[in-house]
C-alpha cells in the first residue's frame, strides 16, 4: 500500500516508515522538523543524536534499497500538502504530525494558542485535502488515551451505549482530558469523526497509550536510523525519562505519589498496531477508534521495574517523590478497553523489563548527552500557570 | 456589575448592552465588525440598517445618559483583550465574539480552518487572560443547542449520571455537533470546562437555541439604537429569514421536510436569560451548563406561524421544500431540558406569533433593501462541500 506519513521525522514516525517499508508499503512523509526546534526551546536535545534528513534518507536508501520521499513542509500549508496527497495518491495516511506535549502546551497563553492552533488545523488540513483529492485513503490519526482521562466507569473503545431515563442510544464516549494538548488531540477526534459523516471518509482513530523504547528490531544498528529519545519535562514521557535518569544515577522523578494509572505500551508495539490498523482499513464512512496500549500500569510500578533492571545492571537509583506540577488525580479507577487491535491479531508482549534493558544498553553510551541537560529532569511547568520547580515531597504510602 | 461584552456590535451584543445598562450594570465591550464584513462577503446585508460605531455609541449616550466603552479590536490581539479587562476588571464576561455561521463553516477549507482558528483561538484568550488578569470574574459563555446535535436520549443541561458495566459516574453529556463551527463551539466548551478545572475559573456555558427577533422593548425606536437582522443562507436563521421573505412574498424556505425539531427564543427572553446568567454566578472553580431556549419547534412549525401571521398583514406566502443542503436528521426524537434558567425566574413567554407581528411590522419599511438581495435567499452551500443551489423538492407529507 501506499502510506502517507505526516510527522515522518518523529519519535514514531520516523521507526514507522522503517516498519512499514519493511512490510512491503511504499512510504512517503511531511515533515517540519517542528520537535527538533521545541526540544531546543525547552532547553534539552535527545538522548540518541538526531541525524539531519539528507543523513537519515540516505542511510535510508542505503538499509531499505529505495529511495523515501520525505518532504520538508509544514501540515499548515494546504496547498503544499494537497499538492503531495494529490501526487502521492496515498492509500493509507498516518497522521502523526502534531505538537504531543501536555506540559509545552502549558507553558502560557502563547504556547496554549500554538497547540491548539497548530494541531486542530494540521488536522482539519488533512481532513480537507482527503476530500479534495484522495476521499478513498484511510486516515489512521493519532489520538491518545488521554483523551478519555479517569473516568469512574470502564473506557469503551469511542463509542458505548447509554440508557438515560428510559431511552438508549450509542453515543461517543465523553472525553474528559488533562492538558490544553490532550484537548486539542479531542477536538481533532471530534472534526475527524465529523468529517467521516459528512464526506464519507474513512477513518481509525488511535487513542494510544504512552510509548516507550528506544528501537524496533527493523532499524538495525545503523545510527542515522535510530529514533530520538527525549527525557525533557515536556517530551521526556515517563518510562523513556526513568531510563535516562537511570543511566546517568538521577533519582527517578515521580509526580505526586506516582498511583496514577495509564495505558502504556513498548515502540515495537506501537509499529504493530499501526500497522494492523493500517493494512485492515474500515469500510467508507466509518470513524473507527482503537484503544493501543499494551497494559495499564502505575507510574510507581514502572519507576520500580526500571530500578531493578537497572541494578541488575549495576546501576543503583532510587525512586523520588516530587509534588506533581499537573492537576491530575493520584488514585483512580482505570479499566479501559483494548479489544479490537487484539481481534486483528495483535500481540501484546507484556514484557516492560525486557524492553527496559534494551533501553539502558542503548542509552549508555550517551549518558554524557544526558548529563549535559541534566536540569531540565526536574518540571516546573505547573498546571496552575505558575512556574515553579517541584521539590522532593515526602508523600505518604498507601496502606 | 461591570458586565464586558466579547462581540458588543452583533445580533445579540449589541441589544445587550443596552438591556444590562437599563438593569443597572456597567458595560465595555470590544468588536472587530467582523459580522459585517462576513455579510458582505456572502452577498447580502442586514435587512435592518446598521449604522457605525460612532453613531451606535452617540445614540447609546443619548438614551442612556452615559458614555459606552465600545472599543473595535479583535480577541485574537492577546495583549489588548488582557489590557483591555485588567484596565476594566469585569465581574462578568459575556462572550459573544464569535463567527456564528454553520454553513459560513461549511464553504470551503479556508472558512473551516478560519472559524476554528477565530473561535477556539478567542475563547482561549479570554480564558487565559481572566486567569491572569480578573480570576474572580465570571464567564458567560455561548454555546448552542448544536453543539448536542439530535441524539436519541433526552437532553440534560451539560452533565448526566451514567451507569455503565455496573459502576456510576457523573460524566459530560456527549456532543454530536453538525457542522465544523457547531464542533468549534463544542471545542469552546472543552476548553472552559477544563480551565474552569485548573484554574478555578467560573463559567456559566449557555447552550443557546435559535434566536429570532427583531427587538426588545428597552431599544426605543431610535434606528441607530436597533440590532442587525440577517436573512442570507449564512447568517439569516430560520424564523427571521421567514420573517425576510414574508416581506417580499418570496416562499418560505424549508429545508427538507422541514421536521427538524430545534429550541427556539425570542431575543427578549435570550436578554433575560443571559442577565438572568450574569446575575447569578457560580461558585469559583464551577463550570455549569444553562440550556437556553423558549421551546422546542419543527421548522414546518414555525413557516405556518410566520405564514399565518402574514396573512392577517395582507401578505400571503407559500412554503416550499428545497432539498436539505445539509447533513441532518429529518425526524429524529428531541427532548432537551431547560429547568436551571427556569429555577433562577426565567418565565419563557410562549408567544412566537406575536413576536413575529413585531417583526414584520418592523421589517416592512425595509422590503427594499431584502429585494435587492433576495438572491441569497435559497442556499447554495453544501454539507458534502460543493456549491450547488438547492432545488424546489416534492416532498411526501408525514403520515
Amino acid at each position: 500500500m501506499r502510506v502517507f506519513i505526516a510527522g515522518i521525522d518523529g519519535y514514531l514516525g520516523w521507526p514507522l516508515a522503517q516498519y512499514l517499508t519493511v512490510r512491503g508499503h511504499e512510504v512517503a512523509g511531511l515533515d517540519l522538523l517542528l520537535r527538533r526546534q521545541w526540544v531546543e526551546e525547552v532547553g534539552s536535545h535527545s538522548a540518541l543524536p538526531v541525524y539531519s534528513v539528507d543523513e537519515r534518507t540516505a542511510a535510508f536508501q542505503q538499509r531499505y534499497g529505495r529511495a523515501l520521499d520525505f518532504r520538508v513542509g509544514d501540515l499548515l500549508d494546504y496547498n503544499l500538502l494537497r499538492g503531495f496527497l494529490a501526487d502521492f495518491q496515498p492509500e493509507a495516511i498516518v497522521h502523526l504530525g502534531e505538537m504531543p506535549s501536555a506540559a509545552y502546551s502549558m507553558i502560557d497563553q502563547a504556547h496554549t494558542v500554538f497547540t491548539q492552533q497548530n494541531n486542530v488545523t494540521g488536522n482539519l488540513n488533512i481532513l480537507w485535502a482527503m476530500k479534495e483529492v484522495c476521499p478513498q485513503a484511510h486516515l489512521v490519526k493519532l489520538g491518545t488515551m488521554g483523551e478519555y482521562g479517569t473516568p469512574n466507569i470502564d473506557i469503551p473503545e469511542g463509542f458505548f451505549e447509554v440508557e438515560f431515563r428510559g431511552r438508549k442510544d450509542t453515543l461517543p464516549f465523553p472525553k474528559q482530558a488533562g492538558s490544553f494538548y490532550h484537548w486539542s488531540k479531542v477536538h481533532d477526534s471530534n472534526n475527524t469523526m465529523f468529517a467521516c459523516k459528512i464526506w464519507g471518509l474513512r477513518s481509525t482513530d488511535i487513542m494510544q497509550g504512552v510509548v516507550f523504547g528506544t528501537q524496533i528490531d527493523e532499524m538495525g544498528s545503523d545510527p542515522r536510523l535510530r529514533s530520538r529519545l527525549d527525557f525533557d519535562q515536556c517530551f521526556g514521557t515517563a518510562i523513556n525519562r526513568f531510563c535516562c535518569q537511570a543511566v546517568i544515577r538521577h533519582p527517578l522523578t515521580l509526580y505526586g505519589q506516582g498511583y496514577q494509572k495509564r495505558g502504556f505500551l513498548p515502540m515495537r508495539d506501537s509499529m504493530e498496531c499501526l500497522a494492523l490498523a493500517v493494512e485492515n482499513p474500515p469500510s467508507a464512512g466509518e470513524y473507527r477508534v482503537f484503544n493501543q496500549f499494551e497494559e495499564c500500569y502505575t507510574i510507581e510500578e514502572l519507576a520500580y521495574i526500571v530500578q531493578r533492571v537497572a541494578a541488575d545492571n549495576g546501576i543503583d537509583v532510587t525512586i523520588h517523590h516530587y509534588d506533581n506540577p499537573r492537576a491530575e488525580k493520584d488514585q483512580h479507577y482505570y479499566n479501559p478497553d483494548r479489544q479490537r487491535l487484539i481481534d486483528l491479531g495483535y500481540k501484546p508482549t507484556h514484557d516492560v523489563a525486557t524492553e527496559v534493558q534494551v533501553m539502558l544498553v542503548d542509552l549508555l553510551p550517551h549518558r554524557d548527552r544526558i548529563l549535559q541537560k541534566k536540569d531540565v529532569l526536574i518540571p516546573d511547568i505547573r498546571w496552575d500557570g505558575n512556574r515553579r520547580r517541584s521539590e522532593v515531597a515526602d508523600l505518604p504510602s498507601l496502606p
